[in-house]
């Protein structure tokens, strides 16, 4: 998960419940909206898109880039498309960046002994092997930051600031760039290291991690994400006068670059086969837990989506292509091979759906394409409307591992889910397949079936992304 | 928290809300129950109770009988009695059993290879250093291990029985037996190892430790509790045919015993100083979170009401005793030696009173004494029915702690608090300062200082417990 930090920082972005009408202004006749229809109530009625997520999550488990659960299930989903009947079933080589981490450690050492919940975050370079030990100062903001940067050197740098419980994950976006930019921007100021109160909305004593971002021309400092009863243990320690002193131990880093791939399968458009709707999710995830809600439950999602259209009396007009990416948690190498290697192919990709929101009940779909294909977009939203999903978003980048496409021009759709709980696991070792709800899931895969049918059907190709808006957002 | 398991087992109990009419039938006259009413309004509107959970968790963290914890915690405590004005304030020394984790590790090993999130059981001997491992076989209850005996030999046997969420608690008492009694009764039978499903509500991958009891002609074999994810995806894996192996190592044990002590301070009565009401609760925790619900909870909630009372325009006519136990979780020595070095003491104490059971709200007491003391307890629920807290239970050992003093026939009385959420945090990382909920410990508080103000103004000292009931609940 990392297009919805910009997604819902965007502004402007209206979630519109869309009535009936719309239905008959948009190229799909009546008897495709139908068929929709049908498929919507079916897979929203019972899915098998949690059993997908529970053999990915109990076969692999934890899969972070290169490691040997990410090889793992490489292998696992191969061996599921290919006896679900997809098409052209293969695996793409990518090479992916590898860090890994071996262990961490973390106390407060002054005016109290007390053991902390920290994690390393993703990137992170290591501490010195006896630990890291130095005086906290504890900053609410990159402002507050800047205004005490005298207070900074030497000393390790408490971002300590709340994620706030929204549905459309917004609360995400506003915090989390202190994990991602924390680190050089205290280092710049002569910060010895970072701990940042975990990007999550929960009470539980697992830190959340996630990816840093190093930035050239500031020296890499170590950087941990302490839990949220941790981060509320430090800062009420440093509400008094007395200097609070953390050590912290990380082993982990970077390693040399593995061979991960990109999962493909694929079910034949009946009429235009060359013309290619992806579906995407990604199969990596982070090392703590194992990755169900990000995100083996797009990838559940995607495959099931494909699974129920390819199971109606008429497959669509174009080819439906799931796309199980590599690497989106720390890199996002599989999207970018992705796009690369199919570069030649892109003019004829009538768009790309991403699903990487959890388990959580549809809300919607946002879409970037040309101003022509509102209405297409609006019946989508229509038919979706049923589920209560009928939130239509203009604009996003889709998801992380197909914002590259839109280089391309190639239309992007993402599938907007409710996250209320989705940060109470995120990144966490508590993203295990018991947090799935199969019927939330369900509902996400019956609108994303909806969606990949309507896109694959529509008479023509959708409008692309007009050449002004071909821009990556990251 | 261990006298729950006997109380909420025990069958026929009845919650019984009780009227007003209790109040005039009972040997307080219409002054003191005043008194009691505007004090008990008076702190569940707002106390200071959560300050001294905050203040004894921040300042010595997990404090497992015998670990530096422990020692803080004495002498925190003992500072804050005396800084409150207590009087007699005092440690008496206690010897106390030590046992200590230092490293644990779990994984399933076939037939996919997942990491386990387990904790070590408290009293566990450890496992040889590289591990143990072995097929699992999972039992529902002791009748199926009994049934399964020829399937046990040489394996590690996993309890996997839920706890029911329950209003009172009993939940726990129903699974927990399998945690204390199940290595044991797993090894008489060849079992070669111990995982047990961990005894709790929540869903996070923290397990719940909590004290084993090796048996007397079992072979003593390490135990360990899985988090309760981790105890699905066992589950799920063993309903498959496949062999399921898990390998597990634990580096932990009993060391040698140490010096702890029961911290003491007193509110001298007004008329019969010699004559004292124990208020309890335990000063030693589990080591994996730092004991704010347990007990915490409980040592706030009796130094606050001993103070709330000490405040009262007049004090009552007996003492007020706050005892804060070493070493309920893993030996009682603390409740054994208070028993034992106020033997000569008993005759005057009043009663005891335990409070053990988090910051739930207060939903009603417990109470065994003589038959001729009933009147009294219906005035103490009566004055708690405002408070929603009218419930009256007849039996029960008050609070493990206090249990001892039944020999003596002390009356008891156990502090009965809503347990809906305890055991999402019970023994686990999570307890920790901010799952206390302060208008909730204010309302037990208020509880507490009502009962204290009753027994020690109470004309006559309380009906002792008959002698034929003066047995020991353990």
């Amino acid at each position: 998960m990392s297009g919805l930090r910009r997604l819902g920082a965007a502004t402007g972005l209206v979630l519109a419940a869309l009535g009936l009408p719309a239905l008959d202004r948009g190229p799909l006749p009546s008897e495709s909206l139908r068929t929709a229809s049908d498929l919507r109530d079916r897979v929203a009625e019972g899915s098998k898109a949690a059993d997908w997520v529970r053999e990915i999550t109990d076969r692999a488990g934890p899969r972070l880039a290169g490691s040997p659960g990410d090889r793992a299930a490489v292998a696992v989903t191969l061996e599921m498309l290919r006896s679900l009947g997809f098409s052209n079933v293969r695996a793409e080589k990518v090479t992916v960046p590898v860090w890994s981490r071996v262990s961490e450690s973390g106390e407060v050492t002054a005016p109290v002994s007390l053991r902390l919940a920290l994690t390393a975050l993703g990137g992170s370079i290591a501490t010195p092997a006896d630990g890291l030990e130095a005086e906290v100062v504890r900053v609410p903001s990159f402002d507050e930051l800047e205004k005490r940067r005298d207070a900074v050197r030497g000393r390790i740098v408490f971002y300590d600031v709340p994620t706030e419980r929204t549905r459309d994950g917004s609360g995400y976006g506003k915090a989390v760039v202190y994990r991602s930019d924390g680190a050089s921007r205290a280092a710049a100021l002569g910060a010895v290291g970072v701990l940042v109160r975990s990007i999550g909305t929960d009470d539980n004593r697992l830190p959340h991690t996630g990816d840093l971002s190093y930035k050239d021309g500031a020296p890499r400092i170590p950087a941990a994400a302490v839990s949220i009863p941790d981060a509320d243990l430090l800062a009420h320690l440093l509400a008094s006068a007395v200097p609070v002193r953390v050590r912290f131990a990380l082993d982990c880093g970077r390693r040399p670059d593995a061979e991960s791939a990109n999962v493909i399968g694929e079910i034949p458009g009946r009429e235009r086969p060359e013309e290619i709707v992806v579906l995407g999710a990604h199969l990596d995830s982070w090392d703590l837990g194992r990755g169900a809600i990000d995100d083996g439950a797009g990838c559940g999602i995607v495959i099931e989506a494909a699974r129920q259209v390819a199971a109606l009396r008429e497959r669509p007009r174009r080819t439906l292509r799931v796309v199980l990416y590599a690497n989106e948690e720390n890199g996002l190498a599989g999207g970018k091979a992705y796009a690369a290697a199919h570069v030649n192919e892109l003019a004829r990709h009538a768009a790309a759906l991403e699903a990487d929101s959890g388990t959580g009940r549809p809300i919607g779909i946002s879409w970037n394409a040309g101003p022509a294909a509102e209405p297409l977009f609006a019946q989508i939203a229509a038919l979706l409307a049923a589920l209560d999903a009928g939130g239509l978003e203009a604009g996003g980048e889709g998801g992380a591992d197909i914002s590259p496409l839109v280089l391309g021009g190639v239309p992007v759709v993402g599938l907007l889910q409710d996250h209320t709980t989705y940060f109470d696991f995120h990144h966490t070792a508590n993203d295990t397949f018991d947090k799935i709800v199969p019927k939330d899931l369900d509902r996400a895969t019956a609108a994303a079936a909806v969606a990949a049918w309507c896109l694959a059907e529509a008479p023509s190709l959708p409008a692309r992304v007009p050449p002004d808006k071909r821009k990556l957002p990251w």
